[in-house]
């Protein structure tokens, strides 16, 4: 990692993302889950989804798009379902109550499933799948976002980058978790190619007739003004690569996040200028036991995730690896040497201190 | 459609593949059952998993890999769950009944999930899916397969083409149908490259070094002996156009249906020449009571479906489609002028006819 890094002793940044939340009226325990997720992105090596998002989580709320003590609705409680109607809460802590919420249903229930309405960004939905992990279960865990991705053959978008995370507990190895959008990017890929001034490749994103967009900058800007074009689903343009595969899981999860909790869906969601849509999650948990012992479902698990990784690399690549395994092993990294920041969002979330009366988090290292 | 096609009825198609079931010592219901699903696919416009396969069916049931009398075990059953042991029973008959099995525990349960072990190929995995509609549930379907797919980096098979069927019921409109492998392309496409004698397009399959594979015989070959090379995930190579993605997808059904069932899973499956390997699936179904108004959420998966229909398509392209959407209309295609199949094919189930003392079914009209 370059020098225009610093890294920060995980514990401390979560404090300091608190005491932000907190300032902002969020009650204690919302502030310290809200700021656990946010951290996590960055130690577990995702951080588009970390810190560098603090500002767009102080502007909504500060614009009140995002309410502080919003009261969380109970519309629906069964014995293997919840509906919780957020009111434009935060989007972390009521996913961490909903998560919760099912993992203790599925303890009596086998399985049991959540759909939160009216929600925020609720970070990397990795986080909330991985929760089901220590009580031995599956867990699930989805949301829909602004609308962003063209169908096969469209040109308008119709659905979002809509992540779906998956996750299975293993026993010497570390977990399988699976979180990924559903479309081929997503928007903070195509942002980065703007800034870099690259050409996106083939494949990413058409414009607004529905061909090929080589150009980020008219990309965005068609976006977020709904005239035409959009991002591409998993598979890409067409069918030749599956890219109808892509754009049906997004829909898949749109159905789960949205029409199942009957919350708005699809193009009918729009981020503004300086925060998020709102926007619904889904959330799931399996319990092993109803199936098999446990033990014996990790110890499979282990023999399947070594047979990934000891696969033989392509000549000239270097390693293989199973879905979560790169961040845990940041993570692991992080634990060690601490999270790293760009020094730029560094400086950022410090200014995001003063305003709010917050210290600073100390800078453990350089680079 | 060329006049190189017949067309059937679909009951009669049904009719015949039943007789040559039973004529194969399957049970009247278990041969009722598999004809069902086999010109199923037909009538959906997927001939790969129709009757152009029944030859492999009966080739399995010949050398005794299906049987057709297998004692199907329950392993696992309770309120939320079920675990068959197939005992390499054929794949569609157990794939029915266990569904059934879980619709009926989503009944009282809310949901319920179900594995079924040591099994066949079970044909489209939609129909399975499709089987909780008018249940007022979700469906879910999935299996596993012999190994094809290589891991991103990778230059080994490591897991099947792992097809996930998923299925929401509508009101007005058809269902949302999901039914997709979850790698780029499956065998069966391959296949129809080697026969045309076309290359490959880049980004489908690598060879034994890992790298981009065009030539379709070879790639067939190396696959079948296990000597590396194979299939993409969804996504294709590397990680630019989300091939991780894919992979993890693949991972993910093969851990649901093998791993959570205590089965065979990933390299550990293989085809023979003449019929397929033994493998697992999983089912699942969510009621959507639990959650909302059934009928509330078919209306509203009527916005969702008619806004994607009417999504203007891209300069070039015809229309835009929802998933199973064409397979709909195709299936009252035939209702109206019966189930289209290759002369070349309809003279092969006829010679199968031919030798199991089943009179051929009759053709409706040409072309």
């Amino acid at each position: 990692m370059g020098t225009d890094y610093v890294r920060l002793k995980r514990e401390a940044l979560e404090t300091f993302c608190q005491q932000v939340f907190q300032s902002l009226n969020l009650s204690e325990d919302d502030a310290r889950m809200a700021a656990a997720v946010l951290v996590a992105a960055d130690a577990r090596g995702i951080p588009s989804h970390g810190v560098a998002r603090l500002q767009r989580y102080v502007n909504g709320l500060q614009t009140g798009l995002m309410l502080p003590n919003a009261p969380v609705e109970v519309l629906v409680d069964t014995p293997s379902s919840i509906v919780l109607h957020a009111h434009g809460a935060m989007g972390a802590p009521v996913s961490v109550k909903a998560m919760e919420s099912v993992i203790n249903k599925a303890k009596t229930n086998g399985a049991a499933f959540g759909c939160v309405r009216d929600s925020n960004h609720f970070g990397i939905a990795g986080y909330y799948a991985m929760m089901a992990l220590d009580a031995d279960m599956l867990g699930i865990a989805m949301t829909n976002t602004a609308a962003l991705g063209v169908p096969t053959f469209g040109r308008r978008v119709m659905y979002g980058t809509n992540p779906l995370a998956f996750a299975a507990p293993a026993g010497e190895e570390r977990a399988f978790v699976l979180d990924t959008s559903t479309t081929v990017v997503t928007r903070g890929k195509i942002e980065m190619y703007e800034r870099l001034g690259k050409e996106l490749p083939m494949g990413w994103a058409v414009d607004k007739t529905g061909q090929p967009a080589k150009d980020a900058q008219a990309i965005l800007d068609d976006m977020f003004h709904r005239v035409g074009g959009g991002i591409l689903p998993l598979g890409g343009a067409g069918e030749e690569f599956g890219g109808h595969k892509g754009y049906g899981l997004s829909i898949m999860v749109d159905i789960l996040c949205a029409v199942l909790g009957g919350a708005p869906f699809g193009p009918d969601l729009s981020d503004t200028e300086t925060s998020s849509a709102r926007v619904s999650h889904f959330f799931g948990a399996i319990s092993i036991d109803t199936f098999r012992d446990p033990q014996e479902f990790r110890r499979d698990m282990d023999r399947m995730l070594r047979g990934l990784r000891n696969c033989p690399p392509a000549e000239g690549a270097e390693r293989v690896y199973f879905a979560g395994q790169k961040e845990f092993e940041k993570e692991e990294e992080c634990l060690r040497i601490g999270v790293p920041l760009l020094e730029k969002i560094y400086d950022q979330i410090c200014m995001i201190g003063d305003d709010h009366g917050v210290v600073s988090p100390p800078i453990l290292r350089k680079g």
